[in-house]
């Protein structure tokens, strides 16, 4: 099995970065994996712990479109260009914590992506140097509240809620170009999504390359890689798990936080 | 004069947040103003520092169209919500330094803005408690790659360019409602913007609810109120200069990196 990079918060507040080992301890870094961080002896119960999402991304950059199956269920041609767009930080939840339906959605969608996580400062690369920029992988699930996306035109509310980017729930430095993605809800073995992570359109070292002509990428950004066909509706309620072969799985349940008071 | 709050890197290479005194001292803060930073002993020569953006946000917010008179000129309908964008960090840079002009565009513009700087972690407020979480106020030149953002249609790319959020080059507590904001380009006396900022569709504590709805706005997070008429070209050589009555002026030369190497 590969190895996992974690994060994880102890019993006593503090926040290390990890690896997990098969017996579910987790041999504490003292420093970001990506940072160089070395191995401590420090070790911790994982059950002890809270996982958190793997990284703490100053920028989450997501590619829209970029598998030809999903652009077309969407009704829209593929972009000539990787089309970028932004998710704040602030929407980063780990595997296992709760997503929130927000009250002004009426729709809201999961789209399981592959992640790919940036190790080094990266700009104004080309797709052969952007490759050695990306650390490894883990799982994502870029929420959308699609009737607000239709609504707005600019994606920044519909996909921009506490909550809608579920992340995790660990780092894996390779992955198989062949490896597939699948999303299930809910019970059903049947997935609401399935393809290799090959068929995108644009590869990793492509969007890499492609966003480090805009924006400089910093260690431990996270970079969205696009959903396949089979996005659809999740309630209140649900579960959604996004596998993908030689990562894992990252699930979250659905509920709401309607009942919360305004602060006044 | 009204306070002024900066944020500055002396020669050592440190960071601090502090007080810009009418005799260029700068009295530091133990931390930034917005987490009750407390006067130090220390005193700095600001001619002896860089003067970096005043605060180093987590996200940018901003609003698109929300002056009737720009929404007007770009021959779009003022929204019926506010229209929200990010900006990612990586954008940010002070007052006097460059912004520099993007191969893949042939026409950008400045958009000189209002920008609110956010004292408290701000989720799910109504507008009277928004308010509150204003800590204060400094100035933001929206740059923008016309070209791309009618391209692309999301407007991340056109919007997202490293160094295209001049921000600075301090914040104050208070501005006055009337307050005006005008920008000038290279040495006109004639400005190419200018309007009150009372001429905002949604105000800014209508702005910090509407996105607290949204997102949780964390401190030093920046909340960008939109542009007003007359936005326009720049072009490498070029000084923008926006000013906002009570508070100061940003200017920034535009320069081109055109020339720098790729990373292979």
């Amino acid at each position: 099995m590969a190895q996992r990079y974690v994060r994880v918060q102890s019993l006593d507040g503090k926040i290390h970065y990890g690896l997990l080992q098969i017996d579910r301890k987790v041999q504490v870094l003292d420093a970001p994996p990506w940072l160089k961080g070395q191995l401590t002896t420090l070790e911790l119960d994982a059950d002890q712990c809270q996982i958190l999402a793997p990284c703490a991304p100053s920028k989450i950059v997501a590619v829209g479109k970029n598998y030809a199956n999903h652009a077309a269920e969407m009704g829209t041609p593929v972009p000539q260009e990787p089309l970028l767009f932004l998710k704040p930080p602030t929407t980063v939840i780990a595997s296992g914590a709760e997503i929130f339906y927000p009250t002004q959605s009426a729709r809201v969608d999961y789209e399981g992506e592959l992640a790919l996580v940036i190790g080094e400062r990266c700009t104004h690369c080309t797709p052969e140097a952007a490759h050695s920029k990306i650390w490894g992988y883990t799982i994502a699930n870029d929420v959308t509240a699609r009737d607000l996306q239709k609504k707005d035109g600019q994606w920044t509310r519909a996909k921009g809620f506490d909550t809608f980017c579920p992340l995790g729930p660990w780092v894996v430095r390779e992955i198989s170009a062949g490896a597939r993605l699948q999303t299930f809800i809910n019970d059903s073995v049947q997935p609401a999504q399935s393809a290799a992570i090959s068929e995108m359109v644009f590869a990793p070292d492509v969007l890499v390359s492609y966003i480090s002509q805009v924006m400089t990428l910093l260690p431990g950004d996270v970079v969205l890689t696009g959903t396949p066909e089979g996005v659809g509706a999740i309630e209140v309620g649900d579960r959604v798990r996004v596998e993908i072969e030689g990562i894992g799985f990252l699930e979250n349940a659905v509920t709401t936080r309607a009942a919360l008071p305004q602060v006044s």
